[in-house]
């Protein structure tokens, strides 16, 4: 099943050396699914060759304008090119009352349905669920509400044995019940259970999303053995205090928290306008976590 | 004086074939002065080397996303850089309200003065008069509330012919007073006027912008004699009958309207998504109009 994020903004706060604010593509078994949406994001689809029209489900962490203002071009552009597909649209309460009023005054009534299912910081919960995947949200600490997404691909059957389908000559009918757990009752009279004729299924695969946050541990269970961390380091350690007055987090704690829950990669991003050249973040979050990578715009991880 | 005007984003509706939705920055005598502010315009004045900082003046046409969109970044960035001079925004008596009510849910109170000044659509009047230019609203007919902007440069003063100042040794006390009208006695006691001693001022110069409007005819008195016009042409003649039904213009259209009004030169801009070469659009214009230019982004147009 692919499972493949391509980041299409790095930039916390304002669009700075060739970087644009927060938005990332997840392609989980080619279904598609924006997470944020800040400023040039349809830009930034249209740069890497990525086709809007796939996207049926968006993700918005918080109102913080790096995070949605490349929204309302997004869902007109997908307007006027006449998508009729439905549009799943999970953000803060608010966000509805924005796109409502752009809609107002701009006159656009979008053509195609937008289902809006409003995101809750009291807990964590389930807010997605299909034949892929499982999404539930992350409580974050920020100077807004603002949640993170947390992506972990449904179980998979077993897998048949190829040479015990031979041996045995198990007709066709009987492969998928097997792969559900049923014994199978060979020619001879012989039962054999499931365990003996499937091999364990591929592992699952899981991605968490946390933007913007006060790096204060609260969300760190949800965490636990993820394979893909993205997580955003806005600072360099030497800037503690002021992650910590704005609510945000240094590459070091990042680093030191993907060590602590035992994530397999850690992807840090938003970064600080302040920093053109991002080798230090890297080498920051690097020194406690080796599997760091930078979210660098264009590229795409595979899990 | 200077007076340059600098295409950011040509495209209509959405972003396409590397063109960005429409924003222009016109720099009068050093002054900045920016037109509309589709999505990504704070990414082109970067991409552009143009400084926001020293932008002053908006003028919002209309509130179709792909005017103005881009209003709720730029503000917020020219925040969060620490802006605290004043910027004057005029627009559509919505845009407040839009502006407004991502401020509150985004936290942000900008720390510099906004003063937003609505623009009416019942009749053409000065909005803004400073040193160096008047600027008018010129009323379009669109789908929505939509106004154009026309700016004229003041009346200069006559310039002193430096033979006279030679031989008749005018004081320099003298020159500034002769230059406003006043005649000048010199030793011998004769009396020159002050157009004698003067050659006439440099021409006024002067932009008009116009998008988006159903070419009507009802605003070409304000474009006589205009040196730049700026109009939109979103489609070729072949589409006047879609051109009529979203209350566009076609090239044709556009250029007939330059060559009746008299202007100097004639922008084209607002292309349709369907053109991908432009080519077509400025031979159309040109048919009528010769002095046509196509508005390419990063162009600059000195008047």
């Amino acid at each position: 099943m692919k499972f493949e994020l391509t980041i299409l903004g790095s930039s916390s706060a304002t669009p700075i050396h060739g970087r644009n604010p927060s938005a990332q593509l997840l392609n989980i078994n080619e279904k598609f699914y924006l997470i944020d949406c800040g400023e040039g994001t349809q830009q930034q689809l249209l740069r890497f060759g990525l086709k809007a029209s796939k996207i049926d489900t968006i993700f918005i962490s918080h109102l913080h304008g790096d995070h949605y203002l490349g929204l309302m071009g997004l869902l007109s552009s997908m307007h006027l090119v006449g998508r009729t597909k439905v549009l799943t649209l999970f953000g803060p309460p608010e966000l509805h009352e924005l796109l409502q009023l752009h809609s107002k005054y701009s006159a656009t009534q979008l053509r195609f349905p937008l289902i809006f299912k409003p995101t809750q910081v009291t807990a964590p919960i389930v807010i997605l669920e299909n034949s892929d995947v499982i999404v539930e949200t992350i409580i974050l600490t920020h100077r807004l509400h603002c949640t993170g997404f947390k992506f972990t691909t449904k179980p998979a059957l077993p897998t048949l044995r190829e040479d015990k389908v031979l041996d045995l000559a198990i007709p066709v009918a009987h492969r998928a019940l097997i792969k559900k757990g049923f014994s199978f009752t060979d020619a001879s009279g012989m039962v054999h259970t499931a365990d003996s004729l499937t091999l364990p299924p591929p592992p699952k695969k899981s991605f968490a999303y946390c933007s913007d946050t006060l790096c204060n541990g609260s969300y760190a269970k949800q965490l636990e053995g993820v394979e893909l961390l993205y997580h955003e380091s806005t600072f360099l350690h030497d800037m503690i205090d002021r992650a910590n007055e704005t609510y945000h987090t240094t590459a070091l704690q990042a680093g030191t928290l993907a060590a602590n829950v035992g994530v397999r990669h850690l992807l840090i991003g938003h970064f600080s306008a302040r920093y053109k050249d991002l080798t230090p973040l890297l080498e920051e979050a690097q020194s406690v976590f080796k599997a760091t990578q930078l979210a660098i715009e264009g590229e795409t991880f595979s899990i």
